[in-house]
């Protein structure tokens, strides 16, 4: 069991300790690493040492703020983690540092405790937003690095203020942020509106394969390896793609299929209320939300489908 | 001229007057209808006659807010506009209203003067925050049919706060109205993430003909009569189609021709800065803000893109 921690209470922490090592979430988003980034900012303006480290590489296109932050030279003695609801999304950090770990800070609801203290915000769109009143609460003057960063973790964490996580808090934070006049337009593009070729082309193939079932409440597309080379796509292209069949006018649950070997399919299923991917999953050895859930099948695309598609039927004749 | 109001103005004018008929732009989009159905909700609050015209069918997306403002049966006298930057932009209705309408409520720095009276805050987002100000100077009581109506206009004049015509004052608002506990996640839900099967045939038709040139900077896309007519598209299915151009990486403008009559082509024009596609778009009488802009066009699809590439190399050459 971790030791929750209040704004007061972090804030010492942070204030007491030095050389600090944080850790973010692997598959970095623009939430673990704007929290880390503005975090370790603030901390290196304290007078502290701090330095950032995640199992996967950083993605280029948040090098507007990742890029700023320089680490200096210094042996870690305090081990924390931001935006980590579970130790097992760490990756090879995780089994690293397991029990090395002294303070987590984080928004998840699901947060599964792995630290010596916690500070967790649950009513926190993002952990950015933790971040920042911490940041606040210690009066650490934000740079533009920063400010850019707690706006990605924002912004990126809520779909741009469109999802129901989002808080009058949110748009509040977001209005103090955007009055440092920081290019939050450009972020947007960068993060939103911004799509490579091969990922167009992707989308195309995709679209071109959308089968609509059951009187159009369940739409399925596949996205196969012949797919992935003809569009040079790679697996980071395919961040989304998931949510292109539930966006169908009337579409329930749309299922995505993703050739992982010629017969291994992941699959990803999002849904509207009152239908429960979660539970379909589960049937087919997956898991995950109720409105956001995923599994494995062997076989080959036909065969595939068809079993997802006859444990679908069940759930919507239910 | 119009004889310009300030907000005390606008104020003293709406108490003054009754018996308003409320002209929205034609092919309505979110923050037209949004201001239009929540200025109409107010005006019925103060005790006065109101309804709202539009020379266009409003779509049934927008039912939320507009199907629970009830128009009494009355004569009207007072004609006024809102979020309307052009007589032009008003269809039939501009033509039919020409000399009555004795104000205009709107937001567009490029407005073109038609209304013996004008509030005009350019530095709103959305003209739907100007009725928002109009609205709490009022002190009317705002309901949720008003609140959906308000954050509607607000969130699709933005592209949901992405982009940068976005204000700290925008998102102070946002906060404000989410309080009231609407349900802004399925507003933006219908508003950005649903797409009709039409809709989803038309974009995959578009993807299929986009044209990159001039190293990638711009790109190119034609919807022609044929396709809307395969694809069983309405105009109304092409909200938005103009973003997938310029959303390629690296594409600096992004062009979409579509066919108005077998040799008449609208254009639309985006652009990221430095390019201005108001200058290129005034070179074929055309117009509009600088970063999106559009003109129209004669002849064969050939014919006319050769035309618009003429002006965007010159564009791309300054």
């Amino acid at each position: 069991m971790s030791k929750r921690l209040d704004l007061k209470g972090v804030c010492s922490f942070l204030k007491k300790n030095d050389d600090y090592l944080i850790l973010t979430h692997s598959m970095p988003d623009g939430d673990t690493l704007g929290s880390a980034y503005a975090l370790c900012a603030g901390l290196l303006k304290l007078g502290k040492k701090a330095k950032v480290v995640c199992a996967d590489p950083i993605p280029a296109r948040y090098g507007y703020f990742t890029d700023s932050v320089e680490f200096p030279e210094f042996e870690p003695k305090t081990v924390i983690s931001v935006d980590v609801a579970d130790i097992k999304l760490m990756g090879a950090l995780g089994v690293k540092y397991e029990n090395e770990i002294v303070l987590a800070i984080d928004h998840h609801a699901s947060h599964r405790e792995f630290a010596e203290n916690l500070f967790l915000d649950a009513t926190a769109a993002a952990c950015a937003e933790c971040i920042y009143d911490i940041l606040n609460a210690l009066r650490i003057p934000l740079d533009d690095a920063m400010v850019q960063a707690l706006y990605t973790g924002i912004s990126t964490d809520t779909g741009c203020f469109k999802f129901s996580n989002t808080t009058p808090k949110t748009h509040v934070i977001a209005a103090e942020l955007m009055a440092y006049g920081i290019d939050f337009s450009e972020i947007n593009r960068v993060m939103f509106d911004t799509k490579s070729k091969s990922r167009m082309e992707i989308e195309k193939m995709a679209l071109g394969n959308v089968r609509l079932l059951y009187r159009d409440r369940v739409a399925i597309i596949a996205v196969t390896n012949k797919m992935l080379r003809d569009s040079g796509c790679s697996d980071s292209d395919l961040d989304g793609i998931t949510a292109i069949p539930r966006s169908i006018e009337g579409v329930q649950i749309g299922v995505t299929m993703r050739q992982k070997a010629p017969k291994v399919w992941k699959i990803s299923m999002r849904s509207y209320p009152p239908y429960d991917v979660a539970a379909i999953c589960a049937k087919m050895n997956g898991g995950g939300h109720k409105y956001a859930a995923g599994c494995e099948i062997n076989g080959t695309l036909r065969q595939a489908r068809a079993e997802i598609l006859k444990h679908v039927r069940e759930a919507l004749e239910d």
